[in-house]
């Protein structure tokens, strides 16, 4: 293989792999054959050679650009068809990046684990491995423990959602519920309608099923901008929605029930299927919990995925999908992949939900969070100006930031890594051409000394002139 | 809808989810239009409509036939290109139906659990369910507990298999780990090698990955062969192969050295990958474990797939693959699906592999399986003439039963249903347009008087003249 070939090759990988991105400009061929290497000649025959594969494209005196293949076509309520969704790559590398234990962790999704995991549920667990009808003699195939389903159950039915045990399928976590119910709904090349910024969890099972993708803006005020959702479900023949309503990830909003009525009746009038992701609708600081959209569903349009995750521990993997009467196929699609959900953790969650300890859980759990992201609130809000946006809503455990323009949530990211803080850039929860101005802030830990430098670092690193 | 419409698509139905299969006869007219309460006149043009789509011919005098779909090219080694691959639905039913407590459990795949739930298992999980350490801040990632990977190279290393911590990912079970293997090394349309019978998993990825499935007939005496191996090589671009070498599920044998490098030579030769489902690896008798064909891997083409689910307990869901350089591949698909793997388990897991305990509790499992697989042997082979071929191999807790051919394994299994006895039909392991004269049965339980009642009620179902 020529050098040339050789270059083409790993600079196409680049572009696939998604470091360069739609319309991001090339280094110049000089610059590229002072850091390669290679001969300015070897580099000019590389850069044609994806040129004519139409990865990249010149522009007079500018250089050469990465080729747009994610072709955005926009209307007046935004509504965008992506064709080719590829951000697996960008997780991939976030996820890694933010594992190591020095990182001072505001870019983790899951809340501090050390509210999560309380003395009774340790407790529980001890109790449950000294008994051997712990070990059962099959795992629990699916649907998953029957007790555990019926809990489950008995939660929405008093949440005002008749609901039997057999409507339940436990998954390997809220990810996994997610998935498996995208799988059961669709087949490769239909369209499904996601919000603009939402869980990346989402995109990546959207581009991993070869679904076509209709996203919608969200909407200021409401959360959800129903005009636009209108307009993309009689744009586009859309068959399942996926969307998040309650403590909304990144942003954190909650819709409103009325919204959320509206939502159901446009939902009702062209039999769409809603694939509602609440993972976090226990965690809502008010007295009300909200509603989910399972609430106004008359027609068994909706799949609501929930889990265990935010309020007991990420670590255990448990979670559930109402299912109705996608329940056979979602159990076919889990005996082709996990076969089942760990056993002795789900036998011991029916003890601990059994006793009422969670409700207690829950309230500590709440008072917490509420405490510690007014705290978080409340000092940024003293040191940024008010070019600053922080997003605050009463519930969950993040804050979004919007950043001025010119401020590249991206490069934020980049540069707290190397203090070892890490955070969560825009780019992971929406596409865009242009510098993504957001960061996310996981704000469960309480403000300690660790902490408030890592606050206070990362405060200096938006905002040079806060403690000027 | 017309009813003859209605019918048509409801028998469509019967077809398409297995429940009839190529070339079984359908119900005469007169039949169906009795059982139905539909007149004559609405079945004969229901089953004109299914004729007119192709999916049922009539064979004068004789009635109506399902069309076989599945159109199979044989040649003299037997190499089958399965074109259509639907397997699932006739699994599920399979699975439900074994799951009730009532059931003797001669059909379940697992060996009997309490085999496995050691006292000191027991104790490790009741020990880390007091640490606080225990639950971790972050779920383990992919690719899994560092620990735990440690230790699991470490044992391929002492197999004689180099082996770094990062080859290693874990996942939930073994399943999950030859779906993710299968998953991250094929695209749709791709061809893939299995053993004619093979344990039904492999069949239900290979369908839902929409791959094709070339298949290869066991050797009486070696397993596997290598004739038929070759010829289905040469003949079919085949990407990957996916093979189970130590004691075999159903059938049970453990191919020799020799013969795993003969068939290593041939993966080299041609660079096909393999996944090797090796799951049942410290289940044998004698005192040397069996290689892998990891261990004759000289250019890394085998991904060795195992798990703790037929030591420790399946209900645990912890299982690994050594993906070498597919393992972002694989990680990139479990950040997709499951997320991550059980933290606590895992945990709990690298605690009891360190004290050396397992060694130990394998060498106890090893015996009681031995002894246990010999009373069942002995017992079945004094009852059943000759007719029955009864194929013992020194490993593992499955007895392969080959029955006289006039008797239908399907039959024999729903028989044993209706008395509260599975067993595992030969159906479920390989595709056949013939009647399936085989069945599988679990012989991990200790033989008290309900076992041998279902034991004798087996041999009377599969042998009427047995105890005459």
């Amino acid at each position: 293989m020529y050098k040339s070939e050789k270059l083409a090759l790993s600079l196409k990988h680049l572009i696939e792999s998604g470091f360069w991105k739609a319309n991001d400009k090339l280094p110049s061929l000089r610059q590229q054959a002072e850091t390669s290497g290679f001969s300015l000649m070897t580099v000019m025959n590389a850069y044609q050679e994806l040129e004519a594969q139409g990865l990249i494209y010149s522009q007079e005196k500018l250089g050469y650009f990465v080729t747009g293949d994610a072709r955005s076509e926009s209307n007046s309520n935004s509504v965008i068809l992506n064709e080719k969704i590829e951000i697996n790559s960008k997780i991939f590398r976030y996820l890694k990046s933010i594992q190591s234990e020095q990182m001072v962790p505001f870019g983790i999704a899951f809340p501090n684990s050390q509210l999560l995991y309380s003395a009774k549920l340790m407790q529980t667990l001890g109790q449950r491995a000294k008994h051997r009808l712990s070990y059962e003699q099959m795992p629990s195939l699916p649907p998953g423990n029957f007790e555990l389903r019926k809990l489950i159950a008995q939660r929405y039915c008093m949440q005002g959602i008749p609901t039997d045990p057999s409507d339940i399928v436990i998954t390997s976590g809220g990810l996994d519920a997610l998935n498996l119910s995208l799988q059961a709904m669709t087949q490769p090349g239909d369209y499904i309608l996601l919000q603009k910024t939402i869980f990346y969890g989402a995109w990546q099972a959207a581009e991993h099923l070869g679904l076509k993708v209709i996203s919608i803006p969200e909407h200021e005020e409401h959360g959800i901008d129903l005009e636009a959702f209108k307009d993309a479900i009689e744009r586009y023949p859309i068959k399942v929605c996926l969307l998040m309503l309650n403590s909304h990830n990144p942003i954190g909003f909650t819709v409103s029930d009325d919204i959320k009525y509206q939502l159901a009746k446009l939902l009702h009038e062209r039999d769409i299927y809603l694939i509602e992701d609440d993972v976090y609708e226990e965690l809502y600081f008010d007295h009300k919990k909200p509603l989910s959209m399972k609430y106004f569903d008359q027609k068994n349009l909706v799949l609501h995925c929930s889990s265990f995750s935010k309020t007991l521990g990420a670590g255990f993997r448990i979670g559930w999908v109402y299912a109705g009467k996608f329940s056979e196929h979602i159990q076919h699609l889990q005996l082709m992949s996990t076969l089942s959900v760990n056993s002795f953790i789900q036998n011991a969650l029916v003890d601990y939900l059994s006793h009422r300890h969670y409700e207690k859980h829950l309230k500590t759990l709440r008072n917490t969070l509420k405490r510690l992201k007014n705290q978080y609130y409340t000092y940024l809000s003293e040191h940024l100006s008010e070019d600053y946006q922080i997003h605050y809503y009463p519930s969950g455990y993040f804050l979004w930031i919007t950043l001025p323009e010119q401020i590249n949530g991206n490069l934020i990211y980049e540069q707290l890594l190397e203090k070892n803080i890490s955070i969560a850039p825009g780019s992971l929860f929406y596409q865009t051409d242009n510098v993504p101005h957001h960061i996310r802030i996981n704000c469960s830990f309480e403000i300690n000394e660790r902490i408030q430098n890592a606050l206070d670092a990362l405060i200096q690193c938006i905002y040079p002139e806060a403690f000027e």
